[in-house]
């Protein structure tokens, strides 16, 4: 992602930087040149539970996943309004799911762009480009959404922004925080209920009658504040990485061109550089502009310097690449453009003593052009949310929160490890008659179809840990413990209305226990399965254990069977597998035979016997077990849930 | 439909109707006993264009399509509110398609309960009843959409009134018309510019300070106030047809069941009387309940008595179908509960002179348990209001608006055709033992599947006229003439998007152009296409002609290839037929297989040569034609239409 980009360029800019700092609780705070200390008067002093710095993707995931959740949550942003256009633009397919399981999905899917279509064009013989093929923008075959949403991020925002306000949660803006101490004592730090983080917040622009800081008494805070994280600074994290050499320009606007592929993903390699398209809402394109360094870099200081370079002569360059097809700007403006050297770096940890975390680009950055970014930090925050709020209704212990860190810092690691791997090969020579240790065509192609699963976010494969336990994979084999439950169509034996799977299991930050109850027409079947009932109904199994009384707001309860729909009465089932008439679903067609079937081969699971699945609330697979295993899956749940 | 139903049994009551009464226009108006006349004060005088007397279905329906074609509308309805509960529910597959069409399916799907199911419960020879069979719900192949939508009426009316809001026309209420007077000036009549029909409102809650009635100038009227419509007594226009003998309840709640088929259509036929079973939205269900003359007539008057049955005893009556399940209330209250006797009537016009109309219930009045009555209401005026805008418009002659009759008054003769028919079945004895003349399930069963076309809505077929032209059939030989645009999922030859072909053509009053381009790679047929091409760019050609030199507003231009996704660039087309990159379409499959492809040969267009198809505003196949026919298509528009 591209924000604040002539900070990260120009570290001797006489601008001052976004955040003004403030001395902090930790030595290690940057002192960045130009800050300007003000006399603050705290106007007054609050509690919060959550307390949200940065109201970019991932700091908005988690505000409304949190709002959702009723969690006590505050955003607060720096900036007086959202951003109007340009910057983060594209949505994986992965991460389409997760809107749709926030029911924010039909909104997404309205209002942008659909990628599904990638094209390449190399170097023609002949002088100029040729298409040397189309193909599948997206390689991930259980994708539930095979194809990339582009849209631009101010409109993604809005999506949150409106969500969260029917929870009751706004964006307090303009905000800055001048300083942040978190408590020394290990009492206070292990007391989910304390409040050890004290934050100061600025108003930039206060109520006239009022002073125009605050003291807020935080029991978690999360830094989303972007690349040049405030909050990471005072926490005194590194960023571990380098910066590459590679020079990007990036514009937005209505083209007018003959280019065929103008709406497609088009990798364009030229004799005369790269180029990418990315489509965008309505007629929007992005194109990224591969740039030399003498088109950028000043000769005398060697530093890039963005006044040498505008949107004008971005696209002069572009039309080199792009000849003998005609690219022109339709409108004569442009919706937004900027400049960007790759730098691929992760920080050194995600959170300090699991009372201060950080997010998103706080985290990772790395190159825009795989669409990976805002990705990448909303999924962040999508692991993070239910982890908070689990700990703060006291269902879990303090110490679920450490898995955050160890799945998403394990993840960034992946993504500059790929990020290391694509840019070279986009950014590299296409291989020609005059550069024969060029990149060719089949290369690029290779790598762009391997990393399908990766890019598409459908590949993210956590670790075993005290949420993801694969001890009895077996049971259901193509259900991967630490993956994404695998989207299928089933039908509800009620009604034989077919449903995504995907969509009854929403992020509502409950567990999802799956009871696939095997071929239940069979009388011996139906007999194991009222007897996995009558053990789960026992006061020492989890579901009441850890109900907390109130089981049904911990754990939503779902039985499968693998029978037919003239052959199941959803009221046959044992009570406690049917909370309700619409939580039966059967492994079978619709009456259309249009939606449904196949559901436990897709799986893995035995028709006749029948697994226990438990899926997590941010919707990865938990564990799965056979009905033997109950006593297991109470362990499971024992490693960090609290008892009643 | 079941609207104010004491009063169609009740004719002596000693409560004044709905609507208040005064002399009118015509001399035949029935004067309603009871009618109250009061002193009136003019408070002010007013033009517009198209009003609307109620805000039923029907009416509601025609609003929202003028107020979003931009037409000058007003709608009034005599309720101070729209209807809380109850009432109809039933939407079916093609209505779905029209409410999409309006950019309003999502929502509707989105509220609504689907009803994919039906169950079919017999006697049992043991005593009680016991399941026949399961079967779809929908029996029209070409569904898109294959099942009913259940939603009480108000949820239904929401959705049009928060459109039409947004597009700045909301219901004004509560108001009832007092006179309607039209002219007799044919020069008046024939001038689509003139405002010869005068309706005086009267304001049931008038502002303090103000008159409390309102002289109208209208241009055209549109009476769609229900069953016992003013506007219909007032134009002295007769129902033809009858009451039956058949005497049902009707009654909405949450059940609490052990009934296996409770979220079905289920259809109960048992020893001790008939039910249906309805599934609504969230966990409430509608009974239908056959009732015997004992139940509800008074024996003394021998008419049908309210007093004599309550929902309580609805509920008692019910019991004895369903033994030897069991079913009950399950929370204390009933959402809504009525009684109602079949009548089977079709008004004997639906328009005066094409300047005042009526629609929905005002014109036809027939059984609910088909599920037709509010479908049948909305397409009424779904067929109206592009004709209406075209007229206003000064697009088409006024003669168009003959075609309403025509085309309606025929579907409502024959939904009274079915309705005798299927009320016989499902009123009548079912086969047993001791009745061996009653209906077997068999018969039942066929009945419900062949009327499925029917019922479905997707059967409608419009007979020739003006608007229908049939001669060229085979040139498309599976899109019929008079029928709906049969839905098919095509790709955007620019960005291989799959669409089903229906979301791109909006009811937005624009007729669809739609040029099967056939296999454009091929040279031959490139030139095909360019001398067409050529051709209907001409000023004598209908886009010119009758374009108005605004050509995109009066017709919508779209090319459709047979060719493959590899082998088409959309820029190649001629750009008469790409008026926007979007509009090129293929006949092929998505990048991942997944949808399109079949669209030539499921519209039975030849994948070489291609064809004409003119799709009417309402989405219904006005004309097919050969490219080399194209004078025959001038001819079809220069019939209703007028010329620049």
């Amino acid at each position: 992602m591209v924000y604040n980009l002539p900070l990260r360029w120009k570290p001797c800019s006489p601008h001052p930087p976004s955040y003004p700092t403030s001395p902090s609780a930790t030595s290690s705070t940057p002192v960045i040149p130009g800050a300007v200390e003000k006399m603050t008067t705290v106007s007054k002093e609050s509690d919060v539970d959550v307390l949200i710095i940065g109201a970019g993707p991932a700091g908005l995931m988690c505000a409304n996943a949190l709002a959702m959740a009723g969690v006590n949550v505050r955003i607060v942003d720096q900036r007086p309004a959202k951003v109007p256009a340009g910057q983060a633009d594209g949505i994986q397919p992965r991460t389409i799911e997760v809107f749709q399981s926030y029911g924010l999905g039909e909104r997404l899917l309205r209002e942008g762009n659909q990628m599904h279509m990638a094209a390449f064009y190399n170097p023609s013989p002949s002088g100029g480009i040729e298409r040397t093929s189309r193909a599948p923008d997206v390689n991930a075959p259980s994708a539930r959404y095979p194809f990339e949403v582009t849209l631009h991020q101010g409109a993604i925002e809005s999506i949150f922004l409106d969500s969260m306000k029917a929870h009751g949660v706004v964006v307090e803006r303009p905000i800055v925080p001048t300083s942040l101490e978190l408590s020394e004592s290990e009492e206070e730090l292990k007391d989910a209920n304390a409040r050890p983080v004290k934050v100061v917040l600025k108003y930039l622009d206060p109520p006239a009658d009022a002073g125009d800081s605050e003291i807020v008494h935080a029991k978690f805070v999360l830094g989303a504040d972007g690349a040049h994280s405030w909050v990471r600074k005072t926490l005194g994290i590194t960023l571990d990485g380098e910066q590459t050499d590679y020079i990007w320009g990036v514009v937005d606007m209505v083209p007018d061109t003959d280019f065929p592929d103008i709406r497609a993903k088009s990798a364009v390699h030229s004799h005369n550089g790269s180029c990418m398209v990315i489509p965008r809402e309505g007629d929007l394109v992005r194109l990224y502009i591969q740039l030399a360094d003498r088109d950028v870099v000043d000769p005398v200081t060697g530093r890039v310097d963005k006044s040498r370079m505008g949107p004008e002569r971005l696209i002069e360059v572009a039309k080199k690449s792009f000849a003998p097809y005609r690219i022109d700007n339709a409108e004569g403006h442009f919706d937004w453009w900027t400049l960007y050297i790759i730098g691929q770096r992760v920080a050194a940890q995600f959170s300090v003593h699991e009372r201060v975390f950080i997010a998103g680009d706080a985290c990772h950055t790395h190159s825009p052009k795989a669409g990976q970014g805002m990705n990448a930090s909303m999924n962040d925050t999508h692991n993070l949310a239910w982890k908070l709020t689990h700990v703060l209704r006291g269902w879990a212990d303090i110490s679920l929160l450490k898995t955050y860190e160890l799945e998403r810092r394990k993840y960034a690691q992946d993504l500059i490890n790929f990020d290391k791997q694509f840019s070279k090969l986009f950014s590299g020579k296409p291989r020609t008659e005059e550069s024969q240790d060029g990149v060719t065509h089949e290369e690029f192609l290779e790598a762009f179809q391997t990393f399908g699963l990766f890019t598409s976010g459908i590949g993210v494969h956590y670790e075993p840990s005290p949420i993801t336990a694969d001890h009895y994979q077996a049971a259901a084999s193509k259900l991967i413990v630490g993956e994404r439950l695998v989207p299928h169509d089933f039908i509800r034996a009620a009604d034989a209305r077919p449903y995504n799977i995907q969509d009854l299991l929403p992020s509502d930050a409950r567990f999802k226990v799956l009871i696939f109850v095997g071929n239940t027409p069979d009388k011996a079947q139906a007999a194991r399965v009222q007897m996995l009932a009558d053990e789960m109904v026992r006061p020492d199994r989890f579901l009441v254990r850890f109900g907390k009384g109130h089981s049904a707001k911990v754990f939503d309860v779902w039985s499968i069977s693998s029978a037919k729909k003239q052959d199941v009465n959803y009221i046959d089932l044992p009570p406690l597998f049917r909370p309700h008439w619409s939580h039966v679903l059967l492994d079978d067609t619709d009456m259309y035979a249009c939606a449904g079937g196949g559901g436990y081969d897709a799986y893995g699971i035995d028709k006749q016997e029948g697994a226990i699945v438990i899926v997590r609330p941010d919707g990865y697979v938990g564990m799965v077990a056979p009905f033997e295993r109950v006593k297991d899956v109470d362990a499971y749940f024992a490693s960090f849930m609290t008892r009643a």
